[in-house]
């Protein structure tokens, strides 16, 4: 699915229950956080090797938050009139230039420091 | 931009660096979270009013925060091997269930406690 | 209640499920974060008057959550080898050199900036 | 110190900036969830054990960290009227009813349950 289908779905979602009044980019980045939070809480009490490795409803629910905190992104995002595939694309580039391959390559005393 | 295009191109960023061991979904649904609350910072202390009108500066800002999300998000859902647009058009498909149009439509009240 | 008799409580309390194997202050400042989410969460829809005035079951549910955010920020700062009272002691002294009096008084604009 | 008096110095510190006016408790529990994640972030990319052994500097700024969320947490809960450490204990006295001794004691996968 293109994201832009999945925003025009959004807004009629909102549109809908009348929930754009809600809906300032205040609020919503406090939402973001919010559904960002439920989502590390699945993970929060594991090793990094049992994050990798889900027992399946556990991967259901980090799917069901996923899916939540996608769509206050877009929200966000559309309110703010930022395409946020663009905008990452921008702050890729940019982290390419601030992480030089040759500078950082399989250093973990460097990658603390960013 | 297409995301899975842009998928490539975060894969290939951390590739290059040998950063995919540091980025077990534990550690980047951290990193999520902590990228959503500097994106949230830039609003904390603004009105929604505010917040729904920015300044030239801190709209940039927003895109740069905005970017960094994305990038942690796509690249979590990765590792587990999920659809984020997909996931969200569920979760939409659900949460439609959830707060039918007819009883949630511009209620505060009822908004409060989903 | 003095906070160095909740810290021996909540030392005991660990101490005798064995929990303390999974409280790296890694994992304890993630789980901080999670709760201060979780309390932020009760409020995320409401302006900040409604906030301000809230219903008893509200009231409740935040006591709740204030109780979750200490016992995890105790525990934290036990495990670091830090007094929390005298760390914000010495940062609001700090804050009070870096926001004088006269030039942030009573300014929304400046408030923003800091 | 105590927690009273630590009140107090916030609250005169926020007094003469006049900056009660921004502190509605939904504005300080975002402020509160940011602080916790500008903590989190130190130890984001960091194992568990590193976490434990912090280079002086980053304990440095850990301590900064901590006292920042201890402000904010402080000012929110008066702002509601709640005393922090009552409310944190009678939180532990009701985990202690729901995570019994017997049944958690070393169990890895019934605190993932949690």
């Amino acid at each position: 699915m293109r994201y832009e289908d999945l925003l025009q779905r959004i807004r009629e979602f909102n549109g809908e229950r009348d929930w754009d009044r809600f809906h300032t980019p205040k609020n919503l980045s406090t939402a973001l956080m919010i559904e960002a939070g439920e989502l590390a809480e699945i993970f929060q009490w594991m090793t990094g090797k049992e994050s990798a490795d889900l027992p399946p409803e556990k991967l259901r629910q980090a799917r069901e938050e996923i899916g939540d905190v996608v769509i206050y992104l877009l929200n966000l995002a559309d309110k703010l009139g930022v395409d946020p595939m663009e905008a990452a694309l921008e702050k890729l580039l940019k982290n390419a230039g601030k992480y030089p391959v040759e500078k950082f390559r399989g250093s973990a005393a460097k990658y603390w420091e960013r």
